[in-house]
């Protein structure tokens, strides 16, 4: 009964590694009668988006938009530039809070003079922390509509650059409706070769509008801001933060490991049935052993705040050993950044 | 700029008196197509919720609702009711967080067999905490939408009692608009005497379906847990609250005064400017020394700690005198309140 | 069977005299999280459609924004004037689709040198013909928001002449809710004496923006149009239209009678119950004897000639004396209304 | 000048053959909070979904549903049960208004005793007109979202017999973001292998409650009088209808031939400029020559009608020849239909 309660009260707290909370301004965008996807109110619109998504991934190179969710994008990466009987090297990343310095790896490739082609999911950070697709010699990236872009999922793009194109006129693996010969032909007058989901545009346009408004270092560093004040309280807690190396802590979500003893997914009900908060489950060898804090998209210092002191008193309701003084933390940590001229500078 | 972005990025927390926050529920219900006003579904719809408010006054007998905000309710309750020359003793309440006892003073009236009708304001408390029009035998009560019922501002109504329903036969004050009898005798069949807000009363009905699915007795008691979470976040801080009596604390909304020197309203904008939330402002004689934290309405427990979250870091940011751990005693108390069997059997 | 099929299957016409149906740019407008009424965005909100109400009426004193339907405008036009004992002359107009020469009237009273108030109900035809509050001398202007201003039931309004604001200061009718006084002191800061109906401000304010994006002489325009294919319709059905004098002819509703014999309100239910689309019903001398088409609002070509097939196919099924064609009749203005120069020239 | 107008005012008329418009129920399902995809709501909802969508195909075994449009459906029922050097035969329909004979294709396959799998796409005709993947032996029926499911495009589906699973164990095509097999396993505990399209689940659970409220065979003999009433017009109108055996006509699209030295894309950008209303293009070796009328998804008599007036208005405008009386004959047919006591046996 308290559950129920507690669940029909109020907004859910959705502080998963995504999708993230959707702005009431991008679901009202959505929230309209279909038009006709071969007329010209779609092609401006079209049109509009294609241009538009250029700016958050920092190409100038073509930008695929499938109507798939992020694996059908990777997909997409992958059958329009291999063949079959092509090595691919995949590193295993992408469930525990570590950004991957792309930079860094562009500049190893390089070092080695390999030829292969680098291949990027952004899936996680993208219009959340800096990304520069021509600037770090990025061949596909590969992004999704439903992290920092702040839509429903059913979004993904391929930004594409031109060893890639070049690639994808000898690639021989089978295709269709992720190639993409067919889509940029049809993109070059403003159309799809096949009916798009024409509502998420209007979203996707919206999600523009709003990160340029906002201006994308200032969204970088909210997200850069919220991140830390998460960590300070995971600290403060004296709790693990899964991603060894500070330099590669994600800006987006923060994995918590807790000591030994405790599930995590047994964590997780109780904050939702008691609090009516989700956060992200733990995949791979150390499931249940954590959980992930999501603090990326359309969110705000309060909210932060709110799900942190979530955790804290989920702890004390499962009887997980920690110290108080997490959500302390955090606003301390909030109020020198308030202060600091750097965050005025920065913003 | 600081500023823009904070305003920018996620919800807003409006955390004055009321109007509270309003459900997307409630939004989508009125969020629809106009239906005519003299047809069989609306009929159907007048009839639902003229019947269903009855069950949030706890009253039997009718109730007038009206296109028109609190103001217009009071309007109709005393024209209805009195006539040129009558007099009226009117206790001045309602901006500094107390709680009238109604049935007292209903008790008090009938020690001292005065004849007066009792009039009962219950804008700020309807549907947020235990209200019995019949029972406590008021007389009139006049109430509002925009708070505990959750709706946008623009409905009121008045709950009528034999007694008052009797007087208006007799009252000879000139009205039009807010006349009960050509209200009375349309509502009969459903309709109005004139066009009434029709989206406004498909929120009504939305509102009467979530009150009762999650249980008025679990609205109060959610409303308490709210109220003292907050209160013991201001004691914590060291900051008094704008309530002598313990006995008569406000359910829905906490004033706290200022230390001396320190300006309420200069608070209220830096709070606003820094981190989104709007609070209440000051009326009457101590204008400008305190401020006012609506919790009402349709929030929950982390939506409420973050807005004390705000209140602690702006106090700090303004650099008023104050003790940190308000937010940890709200938390606290929040721990023991969801551990309590007493919340499991309330709830 | 057959009815419930037809109902819940796409969009009710709705062609009643008014509320007329409301477009999702302003549905979408009011979808939204509640702002502090007492905060600085709202009081942009309120400046600007205090402002911009002013080229709807073509006025430059001040309009008051009631939260109210028609009836409390009016209320509020005659207690900010009047005192006890005042002597009114009030025209019956208004049930049977004629357009009263506001112009015209001043004239007369000017010529008999009479210094009466000159009061005018606006309601069923702002924003869908021309009206000129200042150029025609009336004195306040009476408007409501549900028919041209394609807004939802709940807001009215007061434009008011420098003779009125004269008038209301020796007015001695009791009065709070309407008073003009405490309004128009409040709007001087872009607030409220009492809490307003925000959402419904939120869709006037893009009910403005959409008028002159179409721009209001294309408005008037279309309204024209769509009266004039309705009476051809009307015509060649070889039914009456009530309104003897074409000169009166309304831009917004007509009034059609059937022959004796022929109960309109069966007929208009018959009409729901077949094809699911609302007119507007009968009152006075003429009850049971005609209904009403409303031909105003956010509508266009299609869905008038939508409707005129409804009457005439609700004509045959109810055994209805009529020839065919009222539908053709109505196309083939149209068709010469698209062709003619004066079109593209009006427009 | 005159275009703009008819644009802003009014819905548009989306009489394309899909995407149908979209209902304000399911935009409202739609318009909503995301919730947790890994979370007990979203197991619910995608159990409810998963279970209901066989209802529409009226199938026994399981339905994939794809975040992709047709054309990724198209390629899932391939890459699931077919092998490289596979052989395919393909007929080329869908482009002009015919039903095919799913049932007597079935048979003479069976005469045949022929092995092959039959697909066969849905797309256009699903819940519109009677289907029966069970019982007319489909091995993998492909179907969309935006059409007769009412919804915005961005979901589609394969629903899949015993024969084309057992298949797919065999298939060798390279495949990830359409394979079945994952699909399958997650779906069985409410689960997507990867992020599913929540609002667009949230949007079909509301479509099933919909099409069900109005009973399937409503909802197909609705289809039927809308087709039919269409091609009356067409005949009256001495045009061509682009389906030679009336046996095979469509129930939800009709394709109008126009005369020789009349092109069809002017024809429709005129209606479009004028009218406000979006007729579907034409393709193939026809193309130029005909345009397509629409009239499936969430339509009702009234709206058809002024579709059909549009296309008689445009015939006068656009000079092409033609005999008036098309809406007249619509309307007659629409009135017979309306009395004969079949209607109501068969809704």
């Amino acid at each position: 009964m308290a559950q129920n309660t507690t669940r029909i009260a109020g907004r859910h707290f959705l502080q998963i590694p995504g999708p993230s909370p959707v702005p009431d301004r991008i679901l009202r965008a959505m929230d309209r009668a279909i038009i006709d996807h071969r007329g010209p109110e779609f092609q401006k619109l079209a049109k509009r988006v294609l241009d538009g998504i250029k700016s958050i991934f920092k190409c100038s190179g073509p930008v695929v938009i499938y109507t798939a969710t992020g694996t059908g994008a990777w997909e997409g990466a992958l059958v329009n530039t291999l063949s079959p009987g092509d090595r691919v090297l995949m590193c295993n990343t992408g469930q525990t809070g570590c950004l991957s310095p792309i930079e860094e790896i562009r500049q190893a490739i390089d070092a080695a003079k390999h030829p292969a082609l680098f291949i990027v999911d952004t899936i996680s950070s993208l219009a959340s922390t800096e990304y520069r697709h021509d600037e770090w010699g990025v061949d596909v990236s590969i992004g999704g509509a439903q992290k920092g872009l702040m839509l429903p999922p059913g979004m993904s793009f391929n930004a594409i650059g031109p060893k890639a194109l070049a690639a994808s006129e000898n690639a021989r693996l089978p295709k269709s409706f992720f190639a993409w010969d067919d889509m940029l032909a049809a993109n070059q007058t403003g159309f799809f070769p096949y009916t798009p989901a024409t509502n998420m545009l209007h979203g996707l346009s919206e999600s523009l509008d709003m990160l340029h408004e906002e201006g994308l270092d200032n969204v970088f560093a909210r997200h850069d801001r919220h991140a830390e004040a998460t960590r300070r309280a995971v600290r403060a807690w004296g709790l693990e933060i899964l991603c060894r190396d500070p330099k590669y802590y994600s800006p987006t979500i923060t994995g918590v490991l807790l000591p030994e003893g405790h599930d995590a997914d047994v964590f997780r009900e109780l904050a939702l049935d008691r609090f009516d908060i989700s956060f992200g489950t733990s995949f791979g060898k150390f499931t249940g052993k954590y959980f992930r804090i999501g603090h990326l998209g359309d969110t705000n210092d309060l909210t932060i705040l709110g799900a942190l002191a979530s955790v804290e008193m989920t702890l004390a309701l499962a009887g997980v050993p920690h110290r108080k003084g997490g959500v302390q933390a955090a606003m301390d940590y909030l109020i020198s950044a308030a202060r600091a001229p750097s965050r005025a500078a920065a913003e």
